[in-house]
Parts: structure tokens; C-alpha cells; sequence
């Protein structure tokens, strides 16, 4: 079984963003909007932080107090929106309950939105408009398979998942590709053997190491989306990674796959949404 | 094999659409947007005015020429889209070639847009939120099973064909309703197999009489969306009505089924419209 490594996808894609800078006139900036101090967000944050700089762009979080009100929020929301500075928005989520996130949904500019919250850009994933932005990990998953050159059209795809992050979207990208995909959840019967008619298996569920042997057809291709703690506090996916050897022709990890593409992935939004200003200015 | 009509599903919403309009102060209108003289259009806007009026609503059809500028039709459209007499709107597509059909689903009023083309429309119906519009016909297909009683939590369907006016949006809501889904479309890999894994199967391709008994499991149960000519100058579906039986244990007819159901579910499109419109006045 081939182990595939998130660190080659995101030499590669470090490469494209690299040629992107050379295009642009400035270094693009990206910043992330934090609310209370959620490990998980904190840990998130820094990630990106250190992946985007080594990328040669620029970052800077903005963290606000988890007992912010709704309206204040808001407003440094709104100013943060309209800050021509700001080339990029990575706003961490869930928000705390006294926030309505849906406003925010509505209010992010399409054009910053790097992680495809606003209606704007969910309706472009639905309809395949490659104009608009795909949540990161979602389209990490693509970038994953197709940087190792496995075909996706006409194949079977199972995505075990249907979250607005991933599962769903992630679903529509596959169906750009020609995939035939079918979308599995807490509800689908018979889940082992929906999963083994799937040349591609996505993970994205959410329970640790769910997904082993039994799930998978002899020499499929299996992507972890997952990111869990297991009973020893231990990081890892929703694949038992060790127990597909001998069944799956290929893997990735967790830590180690999925994830360190994702942020490679918010790297390259942020310069195509930098490019597509400047040419918007250019055009003025 | 049981003949699911769509007379039936279409009386029961007649009455959901009569108890709506109860609550409602005055008649809701829809009006109707035709750009030249297509025959699909004139046909689908006649068998909608007949359906609206039996059901007690008011329709008006506003028809523009043909080749009516991309300025001049955006003009007229603004001033329909913003008439406060006007309750929603069903603009038949596809539009004129110079005519940016984009714009326009950027421009409609998501609170008028009854067959939901516009991206706050579109992202509700991937997002599962219920507020928004989703196409007529897909929502038609869920009507046709749930008023036939046909359970679809955890149920494997089959969507063949990924339009943006049937089988994506069609996809969302089947899954919104627990079943698993699986799209297939022109590059799938053996399609009579995919098919027959599904416990119901819908065709949304636009090829007259396609799907056979080959396709269709024993005792699946068959939703056919197509609208077709066959070579005598017939209306006939995707299906091949007559070759189910003893395969299928239900299925619809064409013409017949959906289609009638189609123009059902513009009419509660159009009293909800007008109800969220009178909610939203009694507030001001």
C-alpha cells in the first residue's frame, strides 16, 4: 500500500504559489479571524500561520474575546471586510452561540471569502463555477488525487461524510471531475458495503479510525479527512490506516495527508484572490 | 407495477395551496417571463396558467421579442422584480443567447424567485436550509415519493443526470431526506449496474425511453423527470414505462406523472412566497 504523503501535494502546490507572486505587485495578505480560545482553532491557526509564511505571503490574526456580543462582533467584522488591505479572510469556526454565523455568511465579500462560506461561493461549488472559492479541505481532497495522478472520471466515489465543510462540497467537486459519487451518512444502511463498491473512498465523519479493511475494495484509493484524538490523546483519522494494508493500493495518513494540504490550498486562494483584485484595479 | 399519477399528488397539494391562501389577505400573482416563441416555453407557460388559475391564483404572463437586447431585457426585468404586485417570478430558460442569463440570477429577488436560480436560492438547497426555493421539478420528485408514501431515510436512490435544474438540486433534497444518493451522469461507468443498486431510481436525462428494465432492480420503485419526443412526434419520458413491468414495483407515467406535480409545487412556491411577503409587511 502507497502511503500518500500531504508534504509532496504541498511542494507542489508551494510551487504554483510561488509563480503567482511573481505576477502580483504586492504580498498578499491573509487574516484570520479568531474568537475565544478554542485549542482546536488555536492550533489551526497557527498551522496556516506558519504554512502561509513559508509560502512567502502574509499573515495576521485578529482574536476577539469568546464573550463578544453579536454586535460588536459585527462591526469589527464589517471593518475588517472592507479593510482594502485585506486580501484574504480565514474566519475560524463554529462561532460562539451568541453569534449569528449566518450574518456573517452573508456579510464576508465573496471575493476574500478563501474558505467558500458566502452563498456566493456555495452556489459556484454547486453549480461547478470555478470562479468562486471551494472550502479548503474539500478541494484539498482533489488536489490530493490528482497530484498523484488518479484518474476520477467515471469512477465510483464514496464520500462518507455530508458536512457543509466537507462531505457536500466535496461531493460537487467530485461530480466536476466526472466522478460518480455517492454520498453516505449516519443514516446510510449497509455502510461496509456502499463503501466497497468505491474505487475512491473519502472519509470525513469524524470518529476515530471508523473506517478499516471491511469498508474498502481490494486496491481502492482511501483519503482520511479525519481529525480526531483517540483514547490515548493520540492524533488520527477516520481510517485505521495499519489495517487497510493488503486491501487498499493506496492511503493517506493522519497526521501527515489531508490536512497540511489544506492549508497549502488557503495559500493559493489567497493568491488567486489577489490576483483577481489586481485585475479588477487594473481594470478600473 | 403500480402507475404513481401525478393527478393525485397534485390534488393534495391543491389543498395545501387552498388552506394557504386562507391566511392571505389578497390572491398571489406570479408572473411569468417569456423571451421569444419558443414551443417548450409556450407549452410549459399554458399547462402553469391553467394549473395556477384552477388552484384560485392569479398569473400574468409579461413575453418580450426574441432578440431583445441584454440592456433593454434588464431593464424590463428590474422593473418586474421590483413591482410590489408581484409575487414571484418563473422565468422560462434557457434565455437568448445575448442575453448574460447569469446576471439575471444575480438580479432576481431570492423572495420572488419561485423556481430558486438564484445562489441564495441555490446555497439553501445545498445547505438543507428550508426557507429558500428549490427547482419545481426536483422538489416535484420528493413530493411524488413522500405523497406515495415511499420511505427514503436510508434508502439507496439513484440520480441519473446532474443538471442544475434536476439532478444536483434533486440530489440535495433526497439526502436532506436521509437517503443515500448516488449521481450519475453521461461518464458513468456501467450505469444499468450503478442503477440497480438503488431502491428507487430517478431519470432526469433528457433521452427519450433510456432507461429499461436492465437498469432498474426488482421492485425498485422509478421516477421518471424526462420530457421527450420519441420518433412518431410522442411525448414520452426517460423511461421505458412498459418494459418495468414486472421489474419495477411502482413508476411514473409520462406524460402523466411529474410534470403536472411541477406546476403543483409553483403554486405553493408561490403562496409561501406570498405568505413570508405578508409576515414580513405585518413587521414592518
Amino acid at each position: 500500500m502507497i502511503t500518500m504523503k500531504g508534504a509532496a501535494v504541498s511542494a507542489k502546490l508551494k510551487e504554483q504559489v510561488e509563480k503567482g507572486l511573481e505576477t502580483l505587485t504586492w504580498v498578499p495578505k491573509l487574516t484570520i479571524i479568531r474568537v475565544g480560545e478554542n485549542p482546536d482553532d488555536i492550533s489551526y491557526e497557527k498551522g496556516a500561520t506558519k504554512k502561509l509564511t513559508s509560502f512567502g505571503l502574509e499573515v495576521e490574526s485578529k482574536v476577539f474575546p469568546g464573550d463578544i456580543s453579536d454586535e460588536a462582533f459585527k462591526k469589527e467584522f464589517a471593518a475588517i471586510n472592507a479593510d482594502a488591505s485585506v486580501d484574504g479572510i480565514l474566519m475560524l469556526r463554529p462561532l460562539p452561540k451568541q453569534i449569528k454565523e449566518q450574518d456573517i455568511e452573508k456579510m464576508i465579500d465573496p471575493a476574500k471569502d478563501l474558505d467558500g462560506i458566502s452563498p456566493v461561493n456555495i452556489a459556484k461549488v454547486f453549480s461547478g463555477d470555478t470562479s468562486g472559492f471551494a472550502p479548503c479541505t474539500a478541494e484539498a481532497v482533489v488536489c490530493m488525487l490528482k497530484m498523484n495522478d488518479i484518474a476520477l472520471s467515471g469512477k465510483r466515489v464514496a464520500v462518507v461524510g455530508r458536512s457543509m465543510v466537507v462531505g457536500r462540497p466535496l461531493s460537487m467537486l467530485l461530480l466536476h471531475e466526472n466522478a460518480t459519487v455517492t454520498i453516505c451518512h449516519s443514516r446510510t444502511a449497509s455502510l461496509p458495503e456502499v463503501c466497497r463498491e468505491a474505487d475512491i473512498l473519502t472519509a470525513c465523519v469524524g470518529k476515530a479510525a471508523m473506517i478499516n479493511h471491511t469498508y474498502v475494495k481490494k486496491d481502492a484509493v482511501v483519503i482520511d479527512v479525519g481529525i480526531n484524538v483517540d483514547e490515548n490523546g493520540k492524533l488520527c483519522g477516520d481510517v485505521d490506516f495499519a489495517d487497510l494494508e493488503g486491501t487498499a493500493s493506496a492511503a493517506t495518513p493522519v497526521p501527515g495527508g489531508v490536512g497540511g494540504v489544506t492549508t497549502a490550498v488557503l495559500a493559493q486562494h489567497l493568491v488567486r484572490a489577489a490576483r483577481m483584485k489586481q485585475e479588477k484595479n487594473s481594470n478600473k
